[in-house]
């Protein structure tokens, strides 16, 4: 693969900043920096975290060419010291995030950068448009994926998506998300994520019939058959001729029509009926797909209204997320070293739901006996929890709320991935996130699953994480 | 610039297709695709025609390696013919496209492809990939820049994109649409878009005191000092912070704080009290730069409310265009030859709306003495017209609503830009599509550019083309 030089892809403060710190020699300072969002796109109940993998990547390549640097010069803003301190840059940094595919939720670290200041700014852009573009489309996917009920669905939007990047992470976090496939080749080139696709309308009409179409395709694909159906009249000429096709063509040659494509119309009617025509033609096992504008309330209303569909191909609503086209993850400080010791920040918005969580912080999810997640704890860093003991659980904002519990198992969530610039995590494959995302959204109550109103997932703090919070909340109130 | 390599960023079915093509012998028929759009995003009056450079870039370097074809030998289903055709593929293709910058309308070609039509579909994906994500972007800045009354408006969008090149590329929309620049460095260094910005929250915590961070950003930067003055309270601590900064920091070297920006809170009344206390304090030079979360309404509704501000970062909804992150542009057959005859082709949709025009075409753009763009009028390729003549507008769907105009002006709105693979086109700089783009959006009426409820401009047929259509719906109807 190609390694790409994004080194200045950072919004431009991160450089004055920088440079500052630098200047003021402050650049040593150790910060703490959380990645957190603050609500679930849609309404939803739950968030898909992705994107670590490439956040890994860029962080490995990060480095500043010479040409990087006398762009930089050019700008006649920052200091000599600073552009030798980019030419050797070395990323000294200890990262710690959730797994990819983990369901994460509001308020909760999702990935925590710890190290000097300086190198912090310098990455934060990069952290959140990789994380916040991934988590995104995993998250929509997964909506639409539960919507399908078991049945596949296909990412079938690259011609619709925000440019390159966009098609092939979109693709790489809707396959994590459950997606079966993708339309776009590079995503299979690249990332292994099987590339899925046959005909458009233009192959049918560039043949004098339809029927001369198909046969053509059917004789160069016997085994991988599916025929979009719907150029001219799906039901009158589409599935007529593609049941011809199976008696003229591929039956002779011991081949079934692999599957028909509807692409337009009412698509629980015409999945009716042309599941009808091709059972009564001997065609039981020839899928449907269907594609056309399709997102998870119409998916749902299909199945609901007793659509015939084997699978969805979701295009344009999935890959750019168009119902919410926004994962609002920031990054935001935590904590820094004043005078050598590390000093706990809180940053009081006038909007008191956008206050921040202050210290270095750890997650922590309860399991019931039934492995079904009970709650997420933010701790600061060093606190143990110890499951034999029961563990009482607050509700931050109205701490008279609370609960005990026992018999649970609970796990960090928080995981190391560098530790002072040493890349320590193994990174797992594709599949392997793939199949633990799939894992983890069934530690998931239904409830918490639901595509609209769904229960609240608890996120609390520990007691001595509320307590510092309180501590600081008051040092601040005038 | 580093290339690069997104030859198989293409939906798998122009694979399949292209590999049938070449062995039923069709690849070397000619066919006609046109890109059109059907509906404005955000029901706006007008789209920007934005991307063209970089399907140009594409084109360019379009060429498969030997990893590339490994990877589709492996998938199994192409011919060895086809694997060797693209081996040594060579782009010969016509293409016409509209100039970048250009205000666009629905139905009406905005680029056309003629040629091999096995090279027609191969390029079908990233042609739309990179139009419809560039036009949706440019299509949004320009609502917001004309929301925005002449003030300043800045790209702030990077950490919310779809992905790497949504970032870059959005910015380069952004700019071509009249933002005056991005956070983006990356847009910057790559494109030469002014790249801005100063300092975060995250800068004012690090300090021991807001006094102090502003302190040292003043003394670095004298000559570009902006201020955030909201992480504690604008009001009451960052203005009066930031003009002691001008008393006891800038204004003894003779210097003057640049501007301040304001990022939370109700910036109508923000604005308001700040331009008092700047002007007060004799800062009346001082600009106010605002952000959080705005869109073109925000932005409207703050200067009808007499917001005192100079500049709006704008951030989320632009770079992803949140309020509706879909361009729809779609690459259909028009024309095919058979048996060596270029034949029209028409798509019948159950939704007529969706019906396409036939044949080979050329976009004319009327205007009037005042240099008003009247209307758009889409003909054959060959038509030609004669601004010395009356012409007859007459609308395409009621024939018999019909103006005859006199003493027009009138340009043929699709450029040659490739012509059997060879590049034609002067590729004009960004600055110049900037420039270009300003001035077309002045040739419209006041009515077509409102944000909400615009006048329908005209996109007429002519007659020949008028006609051919319905000889050839008259055709297909059974």
């Amino acid at each position: 693969m190609q390694t790409r030089k994004l080194n200045l892809l950072m919004d431009f403060y991160e450089l004055t900043m920088a440079n500052a710190y630098l200047m003021e020699g402050k650049h040593h300072d150790i910060a703490v920096f959380d990645v957190f969002f603050r609500s679930v796109p849609d309404k939803g109940g739950y968030a898909i975290f992705a994107g670590l993998e490439q956040v890994i990547d860029y962080i490995e390549s990060l480095s500043f060419s010479k040409d990087e640097l006398d762009y930089l010069k050019g700008r006649n803003l920052f200091d000599q010291s600073f552009i030798d301190y980019l030419a050797t840059f070395k990323f000294a940094c200890d990262v710690y995030a959730m797994a990819e595919g983990t369901p994460v939720f509001p308020k909760e670290p999702i990935l925590v950068v710890k190290g000097p200041i300086i190198q912090c700014q310098l990455i934060e852009t990069m952290i959140l448009l990789t994380l916040n573009h991934q988590s995104l489309i995993a998250t929509k996917t997964a909506r639409i994926v539960r919507a399908a009920q078991g049945r596949a669905v296909l990412e079938f939007g690259a011609r619709r998506a925000h440019g390159y990047d966009a098609a092939v992470f979109g693709a790489r976090a809707a396959y994590i998300s459950g997606a079966i496939g993708s339309s776009n080749t590079y995503a299979d080139y690249a990332y292994q994520i099987p590339a899925i696709g046959t005909m458009a309308h233009s192959f049918v009409q560039s043949y004098q019939s339809e029927y001369d179409a198909f046969k053509a395709y059917a004789r160069i694909y016997p085994d991988d058959c599916v025929l979009l159906v719907d150029t001219y009249d799906s039901l009158k000429s589409g599935l007529p001729n593609a049941i011809r096709i199976q008696k003229e063509v591929l039956g002779p040659i011991g081949k079934t029509l692999k599957g028909i494509r509807l692409d337009s119309g009412d698509l629980t009617y015409l999945s009716k009926r042309a599941r009808e025509m091709l059972d009564h033609a001997g065609l039981e096992k020839t899928t449907i797909t269907v594609s056309n504008s399709l997102d998870e309330f119409l998916i749902r209303d299909l199945i609901h209204q007793g659509a015939r569909i084997d699978a969805f191909g979701v295009g344009e609503r999935l890959v750019t997320a168009r119902s919410e086209a926004v994962f609002g993850g920031v990054f935001k400080l935590a904590a820094i070293t004043e005078d050598g010791v590390m000093k706990p920040k809180i940053k009081v918005s006038d909007n008191v739901s956008k206050t921040t969580l202050p210290g270095f912080k750890q997650v922590y999810r309860f399991y019931d006996q039934k492995n079904k997640a009970v709650a997420d704890v933010i701790t600061l860093k060093d606190e143990m929890i110890d499951p034999a003991k029961p563990y009482r659980l607050f509700d931050p904002d109205f701490p008279w709320k609370s609960k005990t519990i026992t018999d649970f198992t609970v796990r960090p969530m928080l995981l190391d991935i560098y530790k002072e610039g040493i890349l320590l995590y193994q990174r797992p494959s594709l599949e392997a996130i793939r199949a633990y995302a799939a894992l983890e959204i069934k530690t998931l109550w239904d409830e918490v699953l639901r595509l609209e109103s769904p229960h609240l997932y608890y996120v609390d703090l520990s007691e001595k994480l509320w307590t510092l919070k309180e501590q600081l909340l008051n040092e601040v109130r005038p």
